[in-house]
């Protein structure tokens, strides 16, 4: 049942992924031994596969790829109640230290000793999912209902992401906000603001396409699509992000008779782009908040005054902590107003071996047939 | 249009409710006048109505009844913008001092000096809305869409405090709640509830006819009817209330593999019951919350250590601050999952003339044909 | 260094505490071994002393008492970094599971599986530190700054509880606070609602000499002497509770011309006495709260609808969680105008051996001399 | 008593303050008439003086300058209960809508309507406190206990920034806080930190002098004086903040052994300069707060990942709500280790005469002898 060797995907440079054989114990008395049958590839993900990097964090060792991760228990560590062999579960792929004051608090997602699975920043580099199988502590294994496909299970890791940004976000219920961005986390987040009682979502990206997708599967009540324009200088920017803003404030509520949507009470910013950035500050009314969950440039420049002056705060949104119970909840459910969180995975891939073409698909924003690339997901079998 | 005289229904003690021709004067600089056209009877209308006092407040002079309004603007006053004659608005009838440190600090509900139309408390009484037309600071109504009925305006009142009872209860997504009381209140507050992320809601109440009523329509995803037992003791009826507790906690969730509620991370009190609050403390989670919505029996016996040593923390809600804009938002929805907020208006009565009618149908729980009694409102015309 | 027998107090039933040896391993690769110096006798000790029970938790085996301790680290374990032989470290003796819900959002005081020295809930149960030496994990124990005396390390325990209380209270600067029992724990909360800007600290009890004390120390700013007052009805007892609390309105704050407490911002109860949680209800603001503290009668009457009409919220404090950090911060200050902790201790014995001579004054609230009795420590030494 | 004639300082231009007759009415209803005694002479007041404008707020018309202000009561309006006159009162000079969404909840700070003493912005200006008597809103005006100073009841506004500050911040009691900028906002910000329950208040200035004032004042516990250093790029600023960060974390926190004050929970930025702003987010620990408070470059280049990466949140604080009964309290006390606030106040003028003399001298850190400038106030005599 436990046997010792084992089939991984592995990257030993920039786009050089190759298969391995690997060897793995048996799992120890707190762990699962998990056959992994899903894997949605992140973004960061690609930024290691494709520059053997990610931002300034350089990867040091061979290390398997992906951490949004679900699959079946075929092994149970001799301390652990809870699970049997056969179980479905999705994979809390980070590791922290449990001692810090961060995690005592239960914010255990900024730990400083957190090892994360396919993040090489910490070393030796905690390896990533796209194995055959692994061992994972039962503590951050989480069941899922039958009702719940492997794939769904996979979505928990982004949506983990999202989940977090509105426990952050502290939303009072009828609040009407604004999510910049309409890839995975962008449509995650909007459809769990809408979930969590805003009653208006409006989703803005720069493509259309997209924003309509997130529409017609209730991710988001309304969708902007913002127009491409391009500043020279730092003010003709800032100019360009206020013109946004006011064009968002202009939409149609689409309750009542003709209502706009105004400031709004928080903006999802889940790009990262620094004119996206600047547009979520003016977009708030005064004493809302701007949450940053993309990750981008790393130094930008902010129209800062207007966020302080009006106590517009802005908060930051790392990974998550304590979202999986959550957020099975949330994908278990189903309804004609709901958000269709399988439509999600657009394009799915069997097997280990066909990492590579999943990785060249995961860095598209549409298919060769024109239809939108959201969710790449790897599905293995044991 | 303003004419000085108006027809009230006024109550001059138990159940002596008289027509009278009252006059009215334009409204101040910074009043509308409204032509009440609905007006929702409430269980305190119904107690004064019933004993000319409610608990320890004691009517002093006439006093018309009535607080759960929407009109028609017939008269502007010169200094208010942004209202017009023919707006359909909600009035929001308490008149806080608007100088204390709660009224400076928004929740002005708690204001000591607040004037609350139809509440005795105040002397001179604040007149209530059962009459033709008042006059009223434009800066407590609240504006109608088109779409939305004057009587689902007058429902905005009781919607204030499932809105308030949300807000204090600041539940994260994905929670699962309880909520005692199946009354109008009680199905406010799990609707909103529900509206606002919680991906169970339980209703209990002792009459399965309104908590399958709940379910039906929407505005809770299960519904539990409570046994009525009663013990002889203190210790007895403890027993009852943990075994009440016990019974709900194995309900099943309905979300996949027959998962049970267990205990719940905030209990929504809407009866007042002793037997109810204490079951609500012991149904609670360790780090959970009781939130106290129902008027009840003023002096409780509690299992109080079951709360404290558990960190369950007991929350009052006393009307609503700040309730009306988000409940505009709430009730301008519609939509197959949402709950059906028009099905609360179980019995309409046409004209003053009728309010005798409808205040004893109001006291009754289910009318001659068998039909449950939830809200009735009174409708009037010019 | 890690000899294998040790002596330890151990209790075999109602006042039948004995020597014994026992054998001890070396730390297990995550633990410390520490030579117990200090322990401080709380109530719960001298219950179980007393009765060989807690309320309902029946002791059944024979269990060491103590909890609230510092000591010395005499070996370390082989995983374990930052700790050296020789330091002074409190001892944090509850031990989480770590894993449930409660435990992974911060609030592991509230955990379920919560293993917790010298307590009999857990079985086996977990041993307290009336011993020589004990292992115990290093995650959990926290190193003393030189200046610290073991003593003070002891007091860290409940000053832990007064810590939580203060979190849980989250008091604006400025607030005017009431703490009702001037017992250990009752000051301990007195002086961190002091020491954390409350501008007003009253400090109520049955004894003159306990709150002078207080005052006199710095602990808190006003002493008021509640009268002793029976009643005979619940509705007599209840207005004696009123009086209380309007006795201690009209207390004068101390600083400006005569300004009077008044209502306070919230209250701190230290007694667990019902009328004294009645005359907590009260003495609170609307929109205040009532932090319940001290653990009495666990099923009272109380008037709570004086509670929920004005949303003054009743909120648990049960031990603490992430609280050492700061009370070690707490106690290594001294000045002219802080409270002088090291009153607290107001009788030392020494070894073992002394421990029943130690309950007995545990037991009194003055001892032959008539000086107060507020914390009995157990030193011991290696 | 309430003659009609007063005397007036108004700016005309920039640099250009006249003092002018004005007539003076009678208050209305539900006012006070404050013969004004202590005016503290504000930034902002200074920029209009010497710029006729403040940032893009251009003056339209002549303008009395001043909004940090007590003087007594000479005449009460006839609805007005609670004061007499002879009273001492601070005024609370921002008239807020009072109807908006944000007045209501409490946030009156950042109402849109906002009408401030001495501030362009609305037009007509609302003309600030220079002036021999005003009439003021009672409800806006806040009594003084006999033993606070007027100059101290002057102090109260800036105060208000700082207590702003410390309930923004929503600190736990034993924080380590840093604060950025020994002027008078910075000062007051560490002394409400310090009495807030801050264990270890850090303050830092390129002036040592100010810095030094600060500690031996009671203002905060540690000093330190930031190195002038100028980069020439982006990234050799940045570079520079990080190294300021880095050295301030290795103060010694001055309790216990030598215990370094390392990355800090919260960090008060009461410069505005954007080398402080981002060695702020540096200087934060993960999950601590930045709190923008100096009004300085409104767009700024920042490292915000540093931030959002370590869910650093960025928070603004704009002047003040509900912040005086806090202030009274604070100063009203005094105590051996207490900020000595009237220390603040280092240069006094008198009369409206004297009012260019004193605005050159609030233009200088320092004056002709050395000594530093803090705050200069300008007293006026009926």
């Amino acid at each position: 049942m436990c046997q010792s060797h084992i089939r991984a995907s592995v990257l030993h440079g920039a786009g050089d992924l190759r298969i391995e054989e690997r060897t793995i114990t048996a799992p120890g008395p707190s762990d699962l031994q998990i056959s992994i049958r899903s894997t949605g590839l992140c973004g960061s993900d690609l930024h290691y596969y494709r520059h053997y990097r990610n931002g300034d964090i350089l990867v040091q060792e061979p290390m398997s790829l992906g951490h949004e991760s679900a699959g079946v228990v075929v092994a149970v560590g001799s301390d652990v109640t809870g699970f049997s062999v056969g179980d479905k579960v999705a994979l809390e792929v980070g590791l922290p230290c449990e001692s810090c004051d961060r995690c005592k608090e239960g914010r255990y997602n900024i730990c400083k000793q957190m090892k994360f699975r396919s993040s090489a920043k910490a070393f030796p580099h905690a390896q990533g999912t796209l194995q055959e199988r692994i061992n994972h502590p039962a503590a951050w294994c989480h069941k899922l209902p039958e009702n719940v496909s492997l794939d769904l299970g996979a979505i928990l890791e982004p949506l983990g992401v999202a989940i977090q940004a509105l426990k952050r976000a502290n939303l009072t219920p009828g609040s009407t906000v604004l999510v910049f961005g309409a890839g995975a986390v962008g449509l995650l987040v909007a459809a769990m603001a809408k979930i969590s009682g805003a009653s208006t979502v409006v989703i803005a990206d720069i493509d259309a396409g997209r924003v309509n997708f997130a529409v017609e599967n209730k991710f988001a009540h309304k969708a902007f699509t913002v127009p491409l324009k391009r500043g020279a200088s730092i003010e003709e920017n800032l100019e360009i992000a206020k013109e946004t803003a006011a064009a968002i404030a202009k939409v149609e509520k689409g309750t009542g008779a003709g209502e706009l949507v105004g400031e709004v009470d928080a903006v999802f910013e889940c790009t990262g782009v620094p004119s996206c950035v600047q547009a979520s500050i003016y977009a708030t009314r005064p004493g809302g908040k701007v949450l940053l969950i993309g990750m981008g440039t790393p130094i930008q420049t902010l129209p800062i005054s207007a966020a302080a002056l009006r106590e517009v705060d802005i908060l930051g949104v790392f990974r998550y902590a304590n979202t999986y119970p959550t957020g099975v909840e949330v994908v278990s459910k189903t309804g004609p107003d709901y958000p269709d969180f399988s439509k999600l995975v657009t394009h799915r891939y069997k097997g280990l071996d066909a990492a590579v073409e999943a990785f060249e698909m995961a860095g598209k924003t549409k298919d060769d047939k024109g239809n939108l690339v959201i969710k790449v997901v790897l599905e293995t079998e044991e």
